[in-house]
């Protein structure tokens, strides 16, 4: 049923790539019940509309990945090693609060009004109660981390939500510049997806008290995991039916957002097809028809499945990470994440 | 030239009140300098709008009100006791930087064009760029503060940070309704200016080290110091000429803001007066001379006069918590600053 660490990512099948969360979920299935916990106590307020808007977004049901990575790494680290150990439930729902600030400011900042196949907080509330609701989060989460009482933890988080915002204003520098490189673009993700995976696993190792190598280890599989997984939906946003992802395709091409696919069909094209994309991506004119012109231009370079050769190869990077961690059920499952997270391009 | 903590919201001049900001500014001086120094340093970054942007208000030159409270309170506290310490600079700094962070969300929030008599950095770089850029600096300041090292600092600003949130949120649920309440109103302004004053004095007696009851009485004068703020801001909404404030009358009656002294016109109102309040701040229907009208009725009422006294009272309560500590330049200039701050009206 499961792969094992050095063959995940090429031979599970599909339905046991998509069975790899469920498995996860199963495994630390407790802690993320005391971490759901967490987060509907904590995300209350006096004021109504708080949790009413933090609600929408964080009951709708999201994968919960990230607190996840949390969670199951505390528990590869054999995290709590007596009964009673709470603290990786805690660090789980700060890092649900930080993604899910980052979300409600992400839709403002992308004016979206769909996610997860649902109308955007932002579409529902207004942007102003998104952006208050999401520092309103954010501040929770610091909270949070207080009650956890470690300066460490405090480090990794705020430097971690530091390199977010960077990530996310990088974003909007590139945007609309096909002139963008793809050092800048990788300099995005890392930001804007990348250091949070990262952040969240380097937390399990954390609160097991382990020394310096391991939490290297998680961070690295947390930031090779993350890297993988915006470029596989770098890639969707292409490609993928919308039902499938809950988003609708062709955001980021009608948002001159400036992905790997792009630069790749960008820099192998010729002068027409250049000219195409300044004028889609950099002038923002776009007509019926041009989604599908991308969509060919970006088939004929290869470019999407240059962008999941990419990601696997940081899937690879994620799974060497785990080598030093005793085998068992959780770190194959967390290998399996990282199957899953590539097989959706699939 | 200052008036003593007993007499100075009625006894001194104008020009002596105007001058007390200047005179704390160069009893702090130094500190001031080396505040501003971090607050340059810490909010650059790779990511060149960042600094662009952040410089755009932070440079601008706001009064540094907040960092001073913690700068002065510290003294008031005799810190640093040995030469050296650079604890309330760094945490002046985080005060600033939190601060900065919520200015630009508001700006965001209310559609502002203006600040300080300049053009918003919403209107320059964008809405986008300032929710993300507040969202750096709110997370530069925690980094700032995991560098000062105390729970007890992270402890305070990120409960002062969520309920800046919170009181933003309910200004937001509040708005556009006359049927809000006096109790409401003043959790409004006590989430969105009061507690971070009430933090910023706090942590001059947290890093000096100080007993319990100093660390509440310089909360306690804070809190009240930025509610007699607050509300004296809200009467010169209807009352000042543009260029004193630098900033354009009648923004929060364009916004439909219900503040003290519609709430005190509105219920010493009869039915027509409260149908022109319905009409123009919860139907958002304005014509031209609706302003004016509003200010009569507020003539009227006395309803300025009232929010200036009661703004003064609360300035009384601020004095009575500054009676513990030693007189001094320090002391009275915090005395002073109480006037300052009412005096505005004049």
């Amino acid at each position: 049923m499961r792969a094992t660490a050095a063959t995940a990512p090429q031979q599970a099948t599909t339905a046991e790539r998509e069975d790899a969360l469920s498995t996860l979920s199963a495994l630390v299935a407790e802690d993320l019940a005391a971490c759901n916990r967490v987060i509907m106590t904590r995300m209350q307020s006096p004021v109504a509309l708080i949790p009413q808007l933090a609600a929408h977004l964080i009951a709708a049901g999201g994968k919960r990945l990230r607190p996840m990575l949390t969670l199951a790494a505390a528990r590869l680290c054999g995290y709590p090693d007596v009964p009673g150990g709470q603290r990786h439930v805690i660090l789980a729902a700060c890092v649900e609060f930080i993604h899910t600030a980052t979300l409600l400011h992400d839709d403002v900042v992308d004016a979206s009004t769909l996610r997860r196949g649902q109308a955007t907080a932002n579409a529902l509330f207004g942007n102003e109660a998104s952006v208050l609701v999401g520092d309103f989060l954010f501040a929770r989460a610091f909270q949070l981390m207080v009650e956890d009482g470690t300066l460490e933890v405090m480090a990794i988080l705020s430097a971690a939500s530091a390199t977010i915002a960077e990530g996310e204003v990088l974003q909007l520098m590139t945007q609309n510049d096909t002139a963008t490189t793809e050092a800048q673009y990788l300099e995005v993700i890392e930001g804007k997806t990348a250091a949070l995976f990262a952040a969240a696993a380097r937390l399990g190792a954390i609160v097991a008290d382990r020394p310096a190598a391991d939490k290297d280890a998680l961070e690295t599989y947390g930031r090779a995991l993350g890297t993988a997984f915006q470029l596989v939906d770098d890639a969707l946003d292409y490609a993928a039916e919308q039902a499938r992802l809950g988003k609708t395709v062709g955001d980021d091409f009608r948002e001159g957002k400036i992905t790997l696919p792009v630069l790749l069909a960008f820099a192998r094209g010729d002068d027409a097809e250049r000219s195409f994309w300044r004028r889609t991506l950099e002038d923002g004119r776009q007509d019926p028809g041009d989604l599908a012109e991308a969509q060919a231009l970006l088939a004929r370079h290869g470019a999407l499945d240059e962008t999941i050769d990419r990601a696997r190869a940081y899937g690879d990077q994620a799974l060497a990470a785990l080598a030093g961690f005793p085998d068992g059920p959780i770190r194959r499952s967390l290998a399996d994440i990282v199957a899953f997270c590539i097989a959706r391009a699939r």
